[in-house]
């Protein structure tokens, strides 16, 4: 009944007699009947794990005539990362910095965690992940690390897939630092679910605060008041006070999109709040953005205090914790410990945490154990882990180094048919390539430039190309950076949103995105809240 | 400091240089000083309870200059509800039927449950909702009813407001009938929160049953497979069977627009899978949307069978739970027995519910209660209860019409300063007018006007016009039904949406809908998760 219906369907969307309806059914795709190993032999079948900036440019750029593509990864989508502090803010829809990976046409996808691999049967052991709840947030591990979180209710199916070609780009985990309360009461900011609970907290903060007491007449409220959790103005604010913690281009955009929606749209509509305001960046280094030059990092600074914004640099928190019932902990509010002995406890409303990365479990367990390689039954090889970055180690070719290898060689040997790209692994030969997208979209390409033209090894290695760095600061003002020039102001925030149109993206997403600028410019950025 | 930059924000928007944002921030609003009662006096203060199609739109027509408006509602925007099916499906972004309430200019609002009106004090008890994902989620309440539902782990502050006039708004509440476990498993489609869950449900089902067994080579699982939770087809067939309670138009146009979805968008996705889906609706009724005349209800049902979405009238529920292990429940699956004796019950991965209405807690209370008028401080009085409906008697001017009048009168004695529009109230003069969104807002517009005009109770009583009724049918179709004319077919459809142009819509809105149609069209809709 159901295929039934759904030949006809098929016709039925024809006949509506649009040539574009019946080109999109025209290339209808089987995407797990090519799963089978009926097919095997026929295309080499290359198995990616993880669908960030590094797997999901690799698949895309990957030609299907010549490979079989698996993606296995524990969310849906790529995430285009730049622009989620605008989807925090509502400038931006979420969806617009979506690409579902299902959307590759002819690409397989499952939606799990690589839990281990097994180099000499070739086989990937991963943990299928049905909570996207679970997915589109940042998961943080337990002190202690290790294990992967399971889905709340969930049983993760545990499943194998076979590869003849694997490329590893399962990116990187958050850094806490093992600051006490971080996972607990602080905000990410790398997913999209993040970035919507972020949104919705910024918004139910000044909701919170714009309720007046029981009578309606006064300010300051009785003890029925406060019985009855209504707010002082010391508890605004307290709860109006932003944290930002670590002064990279995540948080000081975050800080510079957040004060444009307070002052260009909350400003309107919550006026009297607005006295009760601040943001505060706190990093632990002298200067933010260090990736800035000196110049740039102060006009940075400069344009913040400006805005009202505070950057507290050679400051470190040693605990986030819920605030006291007197600062309306019942409003979520929270208290920052900061290290510094003298210093009183910080009260605030929000903290997103955006301080550095962490190792990816899965690298280190591979770096953790030796197996036999395909080749030979009886010699045991392991992997090299950089000691200073605790990643994996690659040649130019972006192959891991053996640590031991099975015969004496030089240039030392590599595990065959096995690739790592992205925040997971360093170049050998070039330690210092910094851990950004740019980074691992580059190795993206190269990768599978070099598989189809099947010149991996002999071709020429992968070599960085710094097309810059942009920040956005807040009040249409930007900062870009590259070996070549140098920008400031509103020249550099145009740059920064045109760069934006040119990047990996679907052609949906390169017509919704300055279309919501657009909107967000005319009507005012999106606050409601569900 | 924040004030300090606030100022500054202020100038730099303008120094922009343009007009609109100029424009934007000339009409800056003070929500809450205007609550205080210093301005008592100047302006009459209006309190608005709810902020659905009958509460928003007399809001948004009322007229500021003349009125003080102050809004309470437990969620903060108006939902526009003939599109939330097309967001359920990813049709639409969700915002793109929202209106957030603190958009009108100068309106006051509350997040906030009224709880309770003391007519004679002129003031409404209400309690604050701070809980966003409450209230965006149909609200059930449980067998009995009676009180509101509390948002979890938050505490409710309860706060009063004054009222010069009150205008009762708030709707009513779904009805289950008291079918066991519909609270617990199925899904409502009300608001924007009970549509993102149905969206993300729909999705997850089929990515689950995408996941092959653990060696990826064989369709029918081992016992390991079944230990991991691994699917058999017959699972499938069970977790993609989507079953529709209640075949009013919201009933049929979630099964039509779920039927696209799969047939247009998830068929390209998961081909395979298609023969798994079904779609059924149930209506205890003998036939579907009562409201159409027979030829029309003949016309939608035929086009459904040649859809494949089966149709089951005269059937009624007995209970919902979940599906038993051998069924897949650690995929959520769920089972309905059905009320006919030899019927074996009937699995589905998905139940949305849509079967009827039922009074508002608010209005039980304020009916059971009686109470000293304003102007006598000794005689009661009480409000009219409806027998048939449950919901209060009105007089043609929409004045709530007092049971026991203090004094004898003809016409009955009503409620001064008091109005009740929307699905909590029956004009005793014409009991039959339908629980609709043209009705509520019928009725705003009218209120509105005549409070505009100061001729309420002498101008003109309220009549209907009846603009007939549109449902959207899938595959292009609709139907269409008024006094004046019948259509059916894509004529409809192209009316269905021309119609839904035009209504109680923001510009923003009017853009973003088209907008969001031909890019669904085009790129087809939007299926990632999150």
């Amino acid at each position: 009944m159901a295929s039934h219906s759904g030949s006809l369907a098929a016709k039925r969307v024809c006949s509506a007699g649009t040539r574009i309806l019946c080109r999109r059914n025209a290339r209808l795709v089987r995407p797990y009947s090519i799963t089978t190993n009926s097919n095997k032999g026929k295309k080499e079948r290359v198995v990616i794990l993880g669908s960030g900036w590094a797997g999901y440019a690799f698949a895309n750029a990957l030609d299907p005539a010549k490979y079989e593509r698996i993606v296995v990864s524990p969310r849906s989508y790529f995430v285009f990362t730049p622009l989620l502090a605008s989807t925090a803010v509502g400038t931006l829809e979420f969806r617009a910095v979506l690409e579902p990976v299902r959307r590759l046409p002819g690409i397989n996808f499952y939606q799990g965690w690589a839990d281990d691999i097994d180099f000499a049967r070739k086989t990937v052991r991963a943990e299928a992940n049905t909570a996207d709840d679970l997915a589109s947030k940042t998961i943080v591990l337990p002190a202690g690390g290790g294990s992967y979180p399971k889905a709340p209710g969930i049983k993760g199916e545990t499943f194998d897939v076979e590869y003849d070609k694997l490329v590893i780009a399962c990116g990187s985990y958050s850094q806490t630092f093992g600051v006490e309360g971080v996972r607990e009461h602080a905000h990410f900011l790398r997913d999209i679910g993040d970035a919507r609970r972020i949104r919705l907290r910024v918004l139910s903060l000044f909701e919170q605060c714009a309720h007046r007491n029981r009578d309606h007449t006064t300010n300051t409220p009785d003890a029925d008041d406060r019985a009855a959790g209504c707010l002082t103005d010391e508890d605004r604010r307290s709860l109006l006070h932003f944290a930002i913690v670590g002064g990279g281009p995540t948080g000081i955009e975050f800080a510079a999109e957040l004060h444009d929606l307070i002052y260009e749209d909350l400003a309107r509509i919550y006026p009297d709040l607005l006295q009760f305001v601040s943001i505060t960046v706190y990093d632990i280094a002298p200067k933010v953005l260090p990736m800035f030059d000196q110049a740039l990092a102060k006009y940075a600074t400069d344009h913040f205090t400006r805005l009202g914004i505070k950057v507290r640099t050679k400051t470190s928190l040693s605990r986030i914790d819920l605030a006291p019932r007197d600062l309306g902990a019942e409003h979520g509010g929270l208290r920052l410990t900061l290290k510094d002995a003298d210093s009183t406890p910080v009260p605030a409303g929000l903290v997103v945490w955006s301080t550095g990365l962490m190792a990816n479990p899965l690298i280190n367990r591979l770096a953790s154990k030796s197996f036999p390689l395909p080749s030979t039954d009886t010699s045991k090889a392991s992997l090299t882990l950089d000691p200073k970055t605790n990643l994996l180690l690659t040649d130019e070719h972006l192959r891991p180094l053996l640590a031991t290898p099975p015969f004496p060689s030089s240039p030392p040997a590599t595990l065959p048919d096995v690739f790592i790209i992205g925040d997971c692994a360093t170049i050998s030969s070039n330690p210092s390539l910094p851990k950004t997208a740019q980074v691992a979209s580059q190795q993206a390409i190269y990768l599978a430039k070099q598989l189809n033209a099947r010149t991996i090894g002999t071709g020429k290695p992968f070599r960085f190309r710094n097309w810059g760095t942009l920040t956005y600061l807040g009040g249409w003002k930007a900062i870009h950076q590259s070996s070549a020039d140098e920008l400031k102001g509103w020249v550099a925030w145009v740059v920064w949103r045109g760069a934006y149109l040119t990047r990996s993206m679907s052609w949906r997403n390169k017509i919704m995105v300055p279309f919501f600028w657009v909107m967000s410019w005319v009507f005012g950025r999106g606050i409601s809240r569900f």
